[in-house]
């Protein structure tokens, strides 16, 4: 087990999805911030994205900051934050403890411990990952009041469907203004930046859903104002440093930077991003590197998108075996489930990459240890 | 500045490209592990691809254990391995030491530092990786001693030509022996599996050199024989360190596992790998995860793909500013440079693998702390 | 802040003393192990040691596990635990706000975070000690089931007053059977072995109250069927890990390990411990050693004492400065304080050894990760 | 095994006594520090007392840095140093191979690894602490140059002989200026302030050596111009790591600070520091804390106090058992060892608490990461 992250501005997530709470302790959180319970929620919001598409479960999930504040500021001692599990209905999971869903982590968990909380996925929901946006939400207004430093995710793809709208050009650099962004972004159920194609990616999600079926996508993230200088080669690369911390979010199977795999394809004097002097500092004229260079920031925006895969829970008959006889068994998922799990991963991935730009600023000594 | 990895099984490596030397610490490698300075030289000499299409530098990397060896067998104390920097020439990296290279860190990490060994790259030398291959090649030993697990990685795109063999098929199984297949990866200069395509990889690359060029590609890796769980979830999940540490790699941008950025355009009908019980063993049909299931291994081989960009550095005139004067400047580099990195970082690739595979069996307690 | 303690077997604590409540985290601990609420409550009552030797504050501290536990049996994933803060009563402490009280914490932490919860201590109070009891009951609980390793801490002088009872002899080995000793210690409300000494400690407590001071003292803990092997040399040998954990217990000013500071005095052939086969075992014939050669557990008791000083809060006048106007000024501690805090610190000394033997017992692979 | 110190100014140490060389690796240190193999060879000097007194082993220990330096100016990349093993006579340790020595670490070692290199002492040799002074000397130089820091440790008793002298007074406060102190410790043999004594000193050990037996001793430790704001609760207090750090070293039984174990006896209004405002800043009338109140600076000297035993190995015929037979024996051990350790382990002493001081110095933010 492994529920600790980061190095300077370290999260410790814990809880079941169907135990009693779920939550998240910030240790290294600099003193002097301004930080409420609401804002936080706001932020916790984001992963409900409401409407016909987003699972039924109607979660009331309240934030409540145990320690660590004082007259609205943090103390620079940990921050404990809290979420109680309501509304938990364990019925929908009881006929199958014995028999492992296939594409979740009933088999691979039960192989690990010998024992699991079988109800609602245990540990191994993606309502662990409750705790890690909460944390995000501190760690974003960490980085936008000391850095000037801003994060954007969107849905770039769902269900085979591409957004036309991108936060950066094809050079990599941002064609918007991100707060304006944002407003779009969480105005759709879908969180794209493309309105239109929101439209078709509902579309996609509802048919998926009728088909008792699930569909992937891509999210994309874009880190706007990142001073030079966070990243600690040569192992605590910023890049590596955010692979890790996508990666470890549930349903993610890839991330690339910048130009990506698509790199492969191109030549060096395609890809090579030339320096520039300009607006009194040293820039790149293309941003093909998506702003990290020998695993540190460059100054350019940051870059990345993380592939997703469908929902694994899926209410069609699926094969499977009861782990206890080793027999051949079918089961039929039902409960409540996101037929796509993309649009609730966009706040997610926001609040990892977040995370590690707070403990990079740290590290880096570019964000100082107190604020008053 | 991170240049320690793991947990339980922890690398340190040291060494500027031009300084004394470079070497590697291992410590947490079990007590009683068989191991001798030849092993660890021929996955060193791997990283050498020779032929006309490597570099012309003459690596003469011998490699010395200066400490943790007794008769032949690991103490459970540091092994330290250190390689001699011969054969430097920093004379064609003296015009470069104020203009920034395209591509390359030494914008970043002057910016980070204020001051940089600009001779051969310094730390930021793709020559650092040496100790994390000396340090691997006693990860896998380890793996196969203890585990049975062998790993095995190889280029599968290069230059825009892709390799028609693989290690697995569309489901993700072996479809050969893994060690005779390591015989015909390291056959041929460019690392791959398909020696007919193996010529036009090499034509394209020589072709890039003609053109005072470079080109990417792609590196696929198999690892076979593992048991299940392995990976320490929420956060130190066995794709989120393999994540980190592939993409902690000088030129990778992006990585992927089993069915990766595929997953995109899928339905969970298609991708959820049934279980089934077969051989005695509880395994999947298909195996579109890759191995891993919530971030455990689940007993299928493990297969994950990255992206490896051209070499930053390549013949022709490019663009550039002075960082003291910020005045625009051209520079031509110089020295010996692939022009394609994906062969020489195919063994760093398969070591870093090794290594978090090894720190995860420890951490599990799958590999014990000694083996006398 | 670093909030976060151990490697394979960690906690994290949080909480302010007038904060909601407090808290622990454990990550790490194997899957399978039978824990109660009952029993984690018998030990944080032991903290209170009741009777009119104690603080008047009415501790209604029940504690509550919210996540890592199925069915009774811990899960492999983190075990969070909370004790609401009631009946607090910041009055006292108002006064106080801008006046650093000698010997406590408010200045140092003033002057490092520009913020301080004043009321209670805040973070710095010895309330923050519930977290480590807490996790220290599991521990304690791990390592009797799996090592049958057994932990007693005891007060061993308290005002000036020695114990004429200890639970080693003169030459390190136990004299009485450690669960009998249990009783003994937690019988009385000083926490010694000696009952005839404890009539007089507490008149020593009772005196110093009286005079509106407070008294300091010594608390030996023993270690019992330790297995050899625990302990990770250079750095975190086990005498090394130990004196961290017990030296950051507040109030704490010194560790000694067997014949501690009196080695001084001695001579080597005095000191050295004969090794002798007995038993069907490799023993030392006498555990000047306290228990560990080399930074690893020998097999023999493990044998430490700490100094612990007077309570920082006494009722009598004490001139200190405001802090903001730089003046001299004198205050009066009032509120609900110890005149000694040995005997509440007994059960902290008890937990954070077991918090280090637990950690140590599952590095060295002697605990294994799973129970089930 | 863990041989890694440290959080954000980390040593990794490794080498056994009669291997190939000992060295030490420095991760974190900032870029931009002057330093030169003179300086620290100038402190692997200390541990060699020269005259009668010491081992007559000629220790001819040249350290060479081989990475992370360039222009005489750190990198921020990997200090890496090495000392080879020159003058090595295993000869008299072959017939103590299978008879561990009393109050060595050589069984619990074999217990826990199955091997040992029972050469020298292997890796438990103190020998290995060659690593920890020549980072240690880096350390002093970044406390010194930054923050005004600087730390001094020397003798306070050997064989039962106490100086008379001590850089601070009662009251815990300096009664003389450092660098002249050095002057004074390094002057005579035995590394203390006394000279007078210090002929007492040297005449006890000579008496230990014609019996063929050994002594022990007290090491005070001061450290001068600490700011306030260093250390980290709650569990990497300032006191909590230096204890560990001291600990860590071969022969330490003991560590006490401030006051240390005579607050036992004493009452609150005793032991309390009361503050007062003194040239211009916050400081305390007396100095019982000895520097560090709740775990974190308080801008006042900080000191403390080491217990080390007698040197294990011994002239005189000892009983043992052979550890393979299970018989008893009896060996006398041959070769050069001091028959007090004490005056080598000054340095030692210095050095682990100047790698505290730098590592909480970066943690805190008051050591920048970049020096240019």
């Amino acid at each position: 087990m492994s529920n600790t992250f980061g190095h300077s501005f370290r999260i410790t997530t814990w809880g079941e999805s169907h135990g009693r709470a779920v939550g998240v302790i910030i240790d290294g959180c600099p003193s002097g911030l301004d930080i409420s319970e609401r804002e936080i929620q706001e932020d916790l919001n984001k992963r409900r994205p409401g409407g016909r598409l987003a699972t039924e479960r109607r979660e009331k999930d309240r934030v409540r900051i145990l320690s660590g504040l004082f007259n609205g500021k943090t103390l620079g001692t940990p921050l404990s934050m809290i979420v109680d599990n309501l509304d938990v209905d364990s019925g929908p999971y009881e006929p199958l403890r014995d028999t492992p869903r296939p594409g979740h982590a009933d088999f691979s968990w039960e192989a690990k411990y010998g024992i699991r909380d079988w109800r609602g996925g245990g540990r191994a929901s993606a309502r662990e990952t409750l705790g890690r946006v909460a944390a995000g939400a501190i760690a974003k207004k960490l980085l936008s009041r000391v850095l000037g430093v801003s994060v954007l995710a969107y849905s770039l793809e769902i269900g085979g469907v591409s957004s036309d709208v991108r936060l950066v050009n094809k050079e990599g650099f941002l064609v918007g203004d991100i707060s304006e962004m944002k407003g779009i972004v969480y105005s759709n159920p879908v969180r794209t930046l493309d309105l239109k194609k929101a439209k078709e990616m509902e579309k996609a999600i509802s048919e998926a859903r009728l088909n008792r079926d699930s569909v992937g996508g891509l999210i994309e993230c874009v880190i706007a104002g990142v001073p030079t200088g966070l990243g600690e080669p040569v192992f605590d690369k910023l890049n590596a440093d955010l692979a890790k911390a996508v990666v470890s979010i549930p349903a993610v199977k890839g991330v690339e930077f910048g130009a990506g795999f698509g790199v492969a394809k191109k030549r060096g004097s395609e890809i090579n991003d030339e320096f520039i002097y300009k607006d009194g500092k040293i820039q790149t004229k293309t941003n093909h590197a998506g702003g990290i260079n020998g695993g540190i920031s460059n100054g350019m925006p940051i870059v990345l998108r993380v592939a997703v895969k469908p929902t694994s829970s899926i209410g069609r008959p699926q094969k499977t075996i009861n782990i206890k006889t080793k027999k051949k068994t079918e089961i039929e998922i039902t409960g409540r489930h996101d037929p796509c799990i993309v649009p609730r991963a966009v706040p997610v991935v926001e609040s990892m990459v977040s995370l590690v730009l707070a403990d990079h600023g740290l590290r880096s000594g570019l964000i100082p240890r107190r604020l008053v």
